[in-house]
């Protein structure tokens, strides 16, 4: 559902891997803080805290093994995130 | 787990919603192309295709029903994405 479905209609054999990245607990997110704030005024009441995140959405040709998945978790690491400040998951839609 | 046991240290009556912005399918991602080319440097063949989109993280207060839902939905779609341009899901983390 949602972003998976919209490249659904890439072709039947991908796989598609989300890595989602976001600031560490303990960063500051202002963009977030500003959300919160404009939140209020639109009148959504009750929310304690907004991060803002990255979402990076893979189309892979094939299956996703776990020498792929290992690949795909290092690079998460590595190019996707800045292991600094960010933590990420990744997970495999079905 | 991920972004959602991040915020699970804030309180137990916390509800998570997740609101997930991503191009739609036919606004071209010239970031995401970006990545593609770079992840094909560092290793990673197989890639058709990278999509970046954006990830909010929502802490509510009490328990998220139905209209704090709708709500929500409609924040989605007038603040935290633009929609001529771009696609939202909302999940309500466990």
């Amino acid at each position: 559902m949602g972003v998976g479905s919209i490249h659904a209609s890439l072709g039947e054999t991908m796989a598609i891997v989300v890595v989602d990245v976001a600031l560490k607990p303990e960063i500051l997110d202002p963009q977030g803080r500003a959300i919160v704030g404009a939140l209020g005024r639109v009148g959504l009441s009750g929310v304690a805290d907004v991060r803002q995140g990255k979402q990076f959405v893979l189309n892979i040709d094939g299956d996703v093994d776990e020498a792929k998945l290992a690949q795909i978790h290092e690079i998460a690491e590595t190019l996707l995130s800045n292991p600094v400040i960010e933590d990420f998951t990744v997970q495999v839609r079905p």
